[in-house]
């Protein structure tokens, strides 16, 4: 391979560009190509695939040196991914990588991740993406076993690509060694409890997001949650066309 | 239908709880069951299924009487919805419906759009939900057509409910008399031009959100977005489920 072919990888997340787990990654991603970062300046988790239209974004270029560019961005995740693609690179990238998020974005979670919405952002336009993320909120986590799993996929999909529309969402199990790799779809899940009321010194009432991710199917062995469960790093192909076409028949009803 | 059994329809929008849209569906749902609405104080535009996990929120009590309570929320439009379930219904409502948006949300506008952030965080929590959207930015935009068809297809789905895991994304054309309704699929669609580069009175440089979104199927008639262009109200039923099971197979080389 010569330099002029070497792949262009863009990364991103929503931990903030000085999170561990970006970091990590752009460590080992550095033997696979040109990285060229665009990260938010902060933590910006659960924004989803927002976009800020209402006040103007920055972005500030940190490090420049071959084959390696980093920015910091006041954006959101998906803004960074846009700003990016049309203002910022110096051609289209040829992989989306996003994490490795500090937390799980199985199930249901991939529709509040900011890291999936990097991801969602990649597939919306035409390139291959993968969003990462470690299971664990442990503060001094441990990203080791989740950087190998996350260079071995990412060193995959650049070579086979993905189609058109679908991106990854990859979660890596933690406290445990890890078994291996399945493919597997996305758990049906549910967030309960999720507000915390409060009082506030002038009697004011407030609440916190807080709740309880319960797996609606314990059981069922298909899903992402139970490979991760059992050990295993979950990636579930995720498609960015959300039409139900099973029950567009049945609607038919509503025509007139 | 005695009293006891009117439906209780919750409501929200991402244009705030002041808007034109959200206040003329009000007005035309309060025949079809007791309205309970949990709007954001302010405009959401562009905020997907974001969640507020970093600061807490607010709810401010508007209006309570018969039939009727308004709620204004800090938060994000999914925020509201959580709030509304978790915190301030009185009960588990029958119906969520989002809007009416004052712009387009067909196409991948689904995946950015606050009022589908709504009616799939509906879907998740397994409550029919329906979003809105009247297809135009016009400031003084009339929404009496839009208001109608809402009404109409609002009326359908409290009697027949949905599948679990589905929701609806309607769009309502606008400057056209309206044909009829469109059972659809999501049109495969595109933002170009993304982000306008300024530079500050201090010699800055920001960048403002901005762009053109291109529909990459314009001869396509199944889509959304072909339904709209011929003056139809679009109706397109997704799903909370992103998994490309049609994938899966394929990628089971990533397996070890």
């Amino acid at each position: 391979m010569t330099l002029n072919t070497r792949p262009l990888i863009l990364i991103s997340n929503d931990d903030g560009v000085d999170a561990k787990g970006i970091n990590s990654l752009i460590e080992s991603l550095r033997l696979l190509g040109d990285l060229f970062i665009v990260a938010p300046d902060g933590g910006r988790s659960g924004l989803s695939c927002a976009v800020t239209s209402k006040i103007p974004i920055r972005a500030m270029l940190i490090k420049e040196e071959k084959g390696l560019t980093i920015y910091s961005c006041s954006g959101t995740p998906v803004d960074c991914v846009k700003l990016a693609l049309g203002n910022l690179l110096p051609r289209k990238p040829d992989l989306i990588v996003s994490g490795i998020n500090h937390g799980n974005n199985a199930s249901v979670n991939i529709h509040y991740s900011g890291t999936m919405g990097i991801a969602i952002e990649g597939a919306l336009n035409n390139i291959p993406s993968i969003g990462f993320s470690l299971c664990t909120h442990k503060p001094d986590a441990d990203f080791s076993q989740a950087v190998s799993y996350s260079a071995l996929i990412t060193k995959h999909i650049l070579e086979k690509g993905l189609p058109k529309g679908i991106c990854l969402n990859v979660n890596i199990p933690y406290g445990t060694e890890v078994k291996g790799i399945k493919v597997c779809r996305q758990a049906a899940g549910n967030w309960s409890e999720e507000f915390e009321e409060r009082t506030d010194p002038h009697n004011g009432r407030y609440y916190w997001l807080t709740g309880v991710m319960m797996n609606m199917e314990p059981d069922c062995t298909e899903t992402d949650e139970y490979a991760i469960g059992e050990g295993y790093v979950s990636v579930v192909p995720s498609k960015i066309d959300l039409t139900a076409y099973e029950y567009m028949e049945d609607l038919k009803y509503l025509e007139i």
